[in-house]
């Protein structure tokens, strides 16, 4: 077998994971919870063993000396290869299985510490994961410092450094925007007619809404959970999920805009390449920009609901006397809330802001654990100007940290600056900018395709951007988009 | 790794393929069928190669050897594991792979040939899934015919001429009795009230029912497919199917019924012995006597409905004025019909009869593959008759020959003999009998469970069905069940 029939079995693997994890989050019933770890356990072990075996090592070595560089994609194809086989190995079994360990009782306390809005009892975990953090990026090895070696297992090749210089680029426009957006949004405002909106008529929205911005049902679907996702189970298997409020048919919409558009980038990589590193999405700030794109660029836009609203107001008759404007102002409110995923687009990076400068300082060593609370109070003081209420409206609410996920968070704004600039560059095309502006959106996802999806991970996500858009990644067009969405 | 550790590690795989087999058919999108099949295939390679090792036959070896006997449950999951390893390693690798492509090829051919009434396009495929199961009966042995060991795979330790003899036991009373139940059916059918009988109405009844026979839904659930089954994903995750008529609610129901009696014997073995013996079903014959039981014996019961029939025409309207007796009636119906599948509880075993004798003869080189048309034919209308109209409606029906599942037939009335065995031993207990009587199933479930459930396949049936009722399988309870319904 050769390394990429090797990384093909590998994806078999995975894949089957991602399966039985889709089953767990949709039907699996309670009770089968145990049995469905076991199962998970053998199938990532399996995998596991598989790409850090010696004979994974000896096919990687014997292709990587038979490369001539001639051939672009395999030569990218061995190079994603070795970066991941050497980030996997690096780390000796006795990390990982007290990462495991560190991980499995940190989500644990996490759940307790925030329902009891006790961080204290939390504290002894995070600083365990903090110090696992910083032992395994000097294993990984970085150039600057060891957030660069967390940060490059979600957003390859990006340094802390680059990430800081953006976040401060953007921060001080942001603030203005959104302190503005924030208090028109509030002037303007006109409630929702009430609920309940039914879950048929949502489901039914939600359908012809991904099928409309091309999401292929023939190879994915739409399935209920409490949290929404997107997994992808196979090279033609994307499932999408969501959740349903009775009071707000938009929250579910917009979540299966956002999910549709990870699903719509996962169904645009190359199937045929499906374990290699060119079948495979590239990071998650890419991944983010394209559901945020979907969501965002498209979704609230004027000529989506001028296409759509009708649609909807046949659905829910409550809508019939709610005008457009209304319902415009709606979809697009602002206001600061203490919570992340509760943020609108206007204020969602000031929460990223807040997060990527504590947690490098955590790592840095600049900031102790037992300090969290109050530096998280301070800096939420500085971007929204007054303090969450306590610790679970604060430094407690995000699951990432008890997962042993530092180095996440900056992904979100990094997908939402690329989702800005991708989208402006392709409506710089006549054509897609004109159908786009009439609700049609398969020249704006023949775009996507051929500039983003395509290539894979053969491609550092700053050099596809440069690529796609003829410029590095910056603040410029995302500040511009926020700037005509709420203050024009 | 002992023998008994590493049996579990195989049912941890083997339920992993179950996971993904019920995806398949509940709803994973139609293009994810090739990536499903290499994941499938991965699995189920790992799940053979670790029970047909050297390691697992050391193991088992070595257990076998330190077995002094005193221990009953131990002794018995040896003995099964030994069945199962001898089995499993008997056939060499290359008559796997030839059979495997030659049902391969054979479900396509029988799919087609059935489309097309062409029964001379499968008979060479027949011919070679005939000389398979030869060859296989060869290589795992016999003691008095073929027929035996290909029997041995789905019924162990029954004999294909104490088969026979039951089944010539049965015969001549059943022929009777079929033929007087379809004359009297005929002179008492009222027609079901039209439909549509809603699917959510008849998703609500299901569930309902299913609840109180004692169906855990903390560890199963009910999906849609389109053909109904039952599978188990793990020792607390059985999963059933069935499917929507809307002209006829009851049957989805009495699918659900029969479907619910197969979860409810998964859901009584013992769950902290999943992938042993001890943790396993031991036949298809006792399987679908726990189906049947629940089926036939429970729902098509005056009790049954004396309780369900208001609940039902509460939920449907249109049954309003619908007599108790025009439904009961309804439910009870027998008539003559070509096909299996779609036969009553009167007429069923005589399809049965019939398969079973021209396998035999198969198998015994008595009958070859070119005349088993002629040979169907003169056989049905003997039991039925009249002659199908085509071999459609005759030989070409079943898929289980084009699968290679000679052997497989005689276990449906073997579960229709011993659902009535059962069912009868468990009414002599009195209190068994009265609450079976106002509908209230739990003491007879709670028998079932104590009486074959919590034995797993530690017994062989015929002895399990003895220790349960006090006497070997016989047609006796079951025809006295039969004349009792349509006869008196």
């Amino acid at each position: 077998m050769s390394i990429f029939e090797k990384a093909r079995e590998h994806a078999v693997i995975s894949s089957a994971s991602s399966a039985l994890g889709w089953d767990q989050e949709t039907y699996m019933p309670d009770a089968a919870a145990t049995h469905r770890a076991a199962q998970l356990s053998w199938l990532s072990s399996r995998a596991h063993e598989l790409a850090t075996s010696d004979a994974w090592k000896k096919d990687l070595e014997d292709a990587e000396a038979a490369n001539t560089g001639t051939d672009a994609k395999l030569t990218a194809n061995l190079r994603e290869l070795r970066r991941e086989f050497d980030r996997a190995t690096k780390l000796p079994v006795e990390l990982v299985a007290r990462e495991s360990e560190a991980t499995s009782l940190g989500m644990h306390a996490w759940a307790e510490a925030r329902k009891n809005n006790d961080f204290a009892s939390f504290a002894p975990h995070l600083s365990k994961l903090v110090a696992l953090a910083r032992e395994k990026a000097e294993l990984w090895g970085y150039e600057n410092e060891p957030y660069d070696a967390l940060l490059d297992g979600y957003e390859r090749a990006t340094s802390t450094a680059a990430v800081a210089s953006l976040f401060d680029d953007l921060r001080p426009q942001l603030s203005s925007i959104a302190a503005k957006a924030v208090e028109i949004s509030k002037a303007k405002a006109v409630p929702l007619p009430a609920g309940p909106y039914s879950i048929e008529g949502q489901m039914n929205l939600n359908r012809q809404v991904a099928e409309a911005v091309g999401f292929d049902f023939s190879a994915g679907r739409i399935d209920t959970t409490t949290h929404p996702f997107c997994t992808t189970l196979g090279p033609s298997d994307v499932r999408l999920t969501t959740r349903y409020n009775l009071e707000d048919f938009t929250s579910s919409l917009f979540g299966v805009l956002h999910e549709a558009g990870h699903g719509l980038y996962e169904q645009g990589i190359p199937g045929e390449d499906f374990g290699l590193p060119s079948g495979s999405s590239v990071s998650l700030g890419i991944h983010e920009s394209q559901s945020r794109l979907w969501e965002n660029h498209v979704g609230r836009s004027d000529a989506f609901w001028n296409q759509w609203y009708p649609v909807a107001q046949e659905i829910f008759p409550q809508l019939a006397s709610y005008p457009l404007e209304s319902f415009l102002n709606h979809v697009r409110r602002a206001e600061f809330s203490p919570i992340r995923v509760e943020a609108d687009e206007a204020t969602y990076d000031l929460h990223i802001i807040l997060r990527f400068g504590l947690e490098r300082r955590l790592v840095r060593g600049e900031l102790e654990v037992k300090d969290v609370p109050a530096a998280w109070n301070a800096s939420f003081e500085e971007l929204f100007g007054f303090v969450p209420p306590d610790d679970r409206h604060g430094c407690l609410q995000d699951i990432h940290w008890s997962m042993g996920g530092l180095g996440y968070f900056s992904t979100y704004s990094l997908g939402n600056l690329n989702a800005a600039q991708l989208f402006a560059a392709a409506r710089k095309n006549p054509e897609i900018a004109a159908a786009t502006d009439r609700a049609d959106y398969a020249p704006l996802l023949k775009w996507l395709r051929d500039s983003v999806h395509v290539f894979g991970a053969t491609l550092d996500p700053a050099d596809l951007m440069k690529q796609a858009t003829g410029k590095a990644p910056s603040p410029e067009d995302y500040l511009a988009h926020l700037t005509q969405r709420y203050l024009a």
